[in-house]
């Protein structure tokens, strides 16, 4: 990976506060290599918690600030204001807080599920292309360099015509009801403030996007789905479910969201079928890629390694053998942003153009599968069209 | 392992024959131990061919027939006739050739599927039980001990409350139409021969009955099931399926059956996970059981091993460490076959009587849940109660 | 597998009694497919208790006898008498029994270490050549499908020259004195039982033998060895070593026995590296090869399948996907001394004439190899010219 | 991991300009969590190659030198001149630049070999502890959290008594002559800029020191070394090669060090030994660590769960499930490095001091081992004692 030419954007983040689960990767993604700055935060639902946190980071204590509205506000008016803000906060807050930012001529990075409805999606997308605005949605496992393996091998007919798709992100952590100790999993199993799911928006939609980039040919034509509480408390919210999808072409898909696999790590796994050969990928060895092709013996794709794809090798930073694990995804998705920011600022974005990129729409596209589902299993998990 | 007592059956085949994919696994698992001996068999559908397959297998020529109501009949009338057989024939011809062996008083074997229909079925199983005849199928996996080890666990409360089953048997060898060359093949592919279905009989019925023997106390209320017709010309047969199911307690189960998983060996797996821990079980490995306690680090259970319940070490063979295969539990299938006999005849059977044994019902629950997957699938993968 | 058309040579056992660790595998592996028969045996050092097994396990109770000698004595009268023997018994016992055997004119297959010194393994072969008799060594592992593979690979080429071997057979079942309480224990560790070694002798040996089926072309030109008791009771026998070899080609090689490496299961591996590529070997995954070419993704190469060289096919009982095990292994072994017993006869081996065969002169490396690894040991570790 | 609060580390670069293999991992790792800031460099051995780059990673023009005897001269004259400096140049020059640094003042992160003898090493060893300044030495798998559970676990006697030490760091990337086109790898085969080794220093010196941090209390009594130079243009230098050692405890170790391995990509693997139970790590899987009790079923710890030793979980990051790479390893390596330095300038060392950090007598260790196992070699593989 060379080292970048333009300067660093001027960057600011709501939530991913101290403690928060997913706030350092967030800064850590996006300081790497430079891409963003970090300049300004309002971090916590706790002023002061936050404030403190911010001067922590480093920041001028005058731009850690108690809440996201007044960050707008008082950045907007300075010339060094931030130009994009990452918003890590709970799922209830996303839509208003995306929406304020987009007002406020900001470029945002969300956290998924980007907002509760499709429709309020609708309202973000345009928003944004009328502001001209990036909007990126951190679906942070698509930025692996397999990925981009997988998506050449694919677009490249390695496979052949796609038969098969199968799913899953199943962790067990949730097993028992340990929301009752812990804040952060306390939110996610309340529908106001996770918003109609919980597992199929909170794990599913990772494995699902990484499908649309590995597929971007396929449409879903219908689907249906089965979700259970399994902690009862925390119905009507899901803590287990599966998806059937059918695709335009014929194939076939299904989907596992658990939150109750019990002794699971991540159970994160893609594995596509095609005529040929198969491709499975694996989040929890995320350098591998393993290759299928029938009547030939397995093999095994190090990331790094110059028999991949070109498309593989741009994000390298160390060479194959060597692990790159979840911050250097992150990271190559910040870039990503970055690159996407400085193309609406006239720069020259360069090398890694093509490259997956979870905008507006994948965020869109999230909400919208979480809708389906929900639609389907709320009606005894039948099969319902695609909307 | 310890020497058998009692004189190994007589004991006879039907089908099998040179060059057939599973009749040397019958005899090699049969004669395994002496629980039976081979004297005499109708090997093939070309007689000539048959006949010279059971002399070179070490029969007597006048007893290895041209075919087998002719055995059936001249078996019945000597002294020395076999008092047991096999049949390993395709699919249509199971239930007339269990029937006729029943008729002539003879214990049977058979392969799945047992028959075409759940009438079908329970009219074998109305006579097995009119003339006191043991019925086995040889769900051949089911034999590996680690199963049994699986079964304890759950029964112990290991796993606590079950949750979800995911069961799987995926492989890719028909990802092409290799009918077209292969009769062994060809057969299942055609209705005629294979019956109501393709891939939920031929391999989806296997993981299915592990988990019948895992999970003796669940029943399932409804499933659906979606099949697809990958290679066009099987169809209505299909060559991959994914069943949904629910059972009585709440749990959710999956089933997925495919011929057309590209580059996928077996492809077998069980994965059981209950409200405490998950344990998983693939065929490929089948001396390791993962067992995942949620929160704390997996542990990798092996085959032969002292700290295994008492049910798993009873068909032990050869300590720890050394690998057994598919052949040992098929031989501990046919030794609990032989068991069930002997009590049958009134000989003592010990040591291994609370094994799992796969009986007449197995071999009816197996043709029952492919009827009612084929009756969702055809109604447009619709929920179907379990009738 | 096709049927085997010769009758099945009469044959007897010596040890492997009740309860002892090895003899289960002889005769499941030797009457399997008929290449054997069990028509007398002397099992046991206890007279009695090894007349009650053989009777257990179908013989005519006049032969199973109470020793060997009079076995020896009492078949060679019988013109139905045995026409081969294996030996099943503590070390030190094997040169007496293997000699018996060939002067009374029988074919023999011996445990390993075959005896305890060079010169005695020097007179068995002189012996057996002088008698025109098989003396086969039951390095079981040998007998797997994927070693004839290794085996072809090297031959044809596709490692290119050899420089490295990792040898290993490692486990941890003795970490602590078992041997107080484990009567199969205690001899292998008492040196007038065991011989100058233990775990050398024991189980080096086994991936000492693969590598010379893989590597005929290769002579070990001198060797190091250092050899450890920790548990300090078995000095002067080891529990632990690690031997270091050079090859006349320049190639470097490592071998580490052990029976204290805790946790560890078998830990029996072979690993070969080339200048082109790399395989490696585990005896408890035995049915995969995993082909390492430099500057390719690793390949596994699976048992059974259409890819593999057609030595490593002929052995093939149930196709690919169906693991086999250590009992194939073993019976693969046991039909290549059964055909070249057969050919002894003048009857025609077919087929797997080309297949390794572990005769009198592996046996005979065996304990060349220990006495070398002894030599250096009991000299400080220090390197020693092959002798 | 909580937000750092002392003012980042004034930091520069001798080496690791653009195209270098280890440059980019070392600002990432320093800058990472805000540690170190970048604010001089010498990044390259052609000045203008070296300026530009300085200057495309964002430093002032002015502090991007060409060569580092400047850069440490005219660092020295400011206020807010460089504290610190990392070197990442070839081996022939990290003695000079070192020495430089700490007669000018500053503390060094050093890439390894530190040096090419004992007598250099200690020469470094008292000026900075003249100067009291910190010389830290980059073995950065050593930063994995997974170490420090090891060195935990045995620390508390989880694996009883040390026994074997299997070490080994074997890739195949150099199988063939592949510095015939690549820089990178012509300096390593070459004594006059490599050292008195290569594959020895550059990828064997990185286990012993895992051994070293896992197992602190034993001392290496005797070793031998054999090596070869399979690609023969590269002798008198290695590409391959096998050390013995013996310990103080009696228990024995072996390293193998290779860049021949051929297919293998990084090959770095620790297994420790106990009387009770056996641990064993990979990097290419750094968030897991087998922990194998004899007689209990093998274990699998993870990175980041609540069952680790404290001392594991101190640098977590993103919990468990997660994969973190060796950016994380490196990243934690430097704030260990920034904490030490901190500490020297009076401020508050806080939460990771027990952590193991590889300083200067971690480079002095390395460097006597190379030494140690080079008299061995050059006299034939002959046992030396470790001086
Ligand atoms: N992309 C991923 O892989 C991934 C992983 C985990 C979480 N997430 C998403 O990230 C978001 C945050 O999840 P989390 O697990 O970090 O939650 P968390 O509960 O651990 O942390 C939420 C943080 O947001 C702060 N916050 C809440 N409301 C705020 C407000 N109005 N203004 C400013 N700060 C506010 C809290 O103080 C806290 O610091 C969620 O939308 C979640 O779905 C994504
Ligand atoms: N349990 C398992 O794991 C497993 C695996 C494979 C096959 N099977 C089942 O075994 C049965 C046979 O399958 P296969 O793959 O071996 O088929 P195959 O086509 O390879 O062999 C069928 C054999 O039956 C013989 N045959 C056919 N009709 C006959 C008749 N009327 N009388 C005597 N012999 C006759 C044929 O000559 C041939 O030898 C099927 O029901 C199949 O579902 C089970
Ligand atoms: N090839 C392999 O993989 C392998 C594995 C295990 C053992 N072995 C070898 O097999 C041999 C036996 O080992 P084991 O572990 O089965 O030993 P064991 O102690 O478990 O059994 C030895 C058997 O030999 C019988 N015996 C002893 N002396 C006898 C005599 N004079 N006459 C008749 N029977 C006698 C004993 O009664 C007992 O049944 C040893 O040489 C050992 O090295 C080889
Ligand atoms: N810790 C590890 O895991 C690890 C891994 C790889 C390399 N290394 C070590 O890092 C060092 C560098 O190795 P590399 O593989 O990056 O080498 P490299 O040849 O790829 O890069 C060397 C860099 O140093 C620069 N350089 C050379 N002489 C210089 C000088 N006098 N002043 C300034 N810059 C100079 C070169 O221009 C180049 O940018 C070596 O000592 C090597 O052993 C360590």
């Amino acid at each position: 990976m060379s080292a970048s030419k333009t300067k660093p954007i001027r960057w600011g983040m709501v939530g991913g506060g101290r403690g928060s689960q997913i706030g350092y990767i967030h800064h850590s993604a996006a300081l790497r290599d430079s891409t963003f700055e970090l300049v300004a935060g309002a971090f916590d639902i706790d002023p002061e918690r936050g404030r403190a946190f911010g001067v922590d980071l480093g920041l001028d204590e005058a731009r850690s600030y108690p809440e996201y509205a007044a960050m707008f506000a008082a950045e907007a008016e300075r010339p060094d204001g931030i130009e994009a803000v990452s918003v890590a906060t709970p799922n209830n807050t996303h839509f208003a807080i995306c929406k304020a930012a987009l007002e406020h001529g900001l470029h945002v990075v969300c956290e998924k599920p980007l907002c509760f409805t499709v429709s309020e999606a609708q309202e973000l997308k345009a928003l944004s292309q009328a502001r001209h605005k990036i909007v990126g949605v951190t679906y942070g496992y698509a930025g692996h360099q397999m990925i981009e393996q997988a998506r050449a091998m694919v677009k490249n007919g390695d496979l052949g015509e796609i038969r098969i798709v199968n799913l899953q992100f199943a962790h067990g952590f949730h097993s028992a009801p340990v929301e009752d100790q812990n804040p952060s999993t306390r939110w996610r199993v309340d529908p106001t403030t996770a918003g109609p799911s919980y597992v199929l928006g909170d794990v599913g939609t990772h494995p699902l996007y990484i499908s649309e980039v590995i597929l971007p040919h396929l449409t879903i034509k219908r689907l249906m789905c089965a979700r259970q509480s399994f902690v009862k408390s925390r119905a009507p919210l899901e803590d287990n479910a599966v998806t059937l999808m059918e695709y335009d072409n014929g194939a076939i898909a299904t989907v596992w969201s658990s939150a109750v696999n019990a002794g699971s790590m991540h159970g994160q796994k893609v594995r596509i079928v095609g005529e040929k050969a198969s491709i499975e990928w694996w989040d929890e060895r995320p350098n591998q890629l393993s290759y299928e092709v029938q009547g030939e013996p397995a093999r095994i794709l190090e990331r790094g390694m110059g028999y991949l794809y070109p498309e593989a090798r741009i994000d390298d930073r160390i060479g194959g053998g060597h692990p790159e694990g979840l911050f250097e995804a992150w990271a190559n998705l910040y870039r990503r942003f970055g690159f996407a920011i400085n193309k609406e600022h006239g720069l020259a974005p360069d090398g890694i153009e093509g490259l997956a990129f979870p905008g507006i729409d994948a965020g869109l596209e999230g909400v919208r599968w979480v809708e389906n589902c929900v639609r389907s299993a709320d009606a005894g998990g039948v099969w319902v069209d695609y909307l």
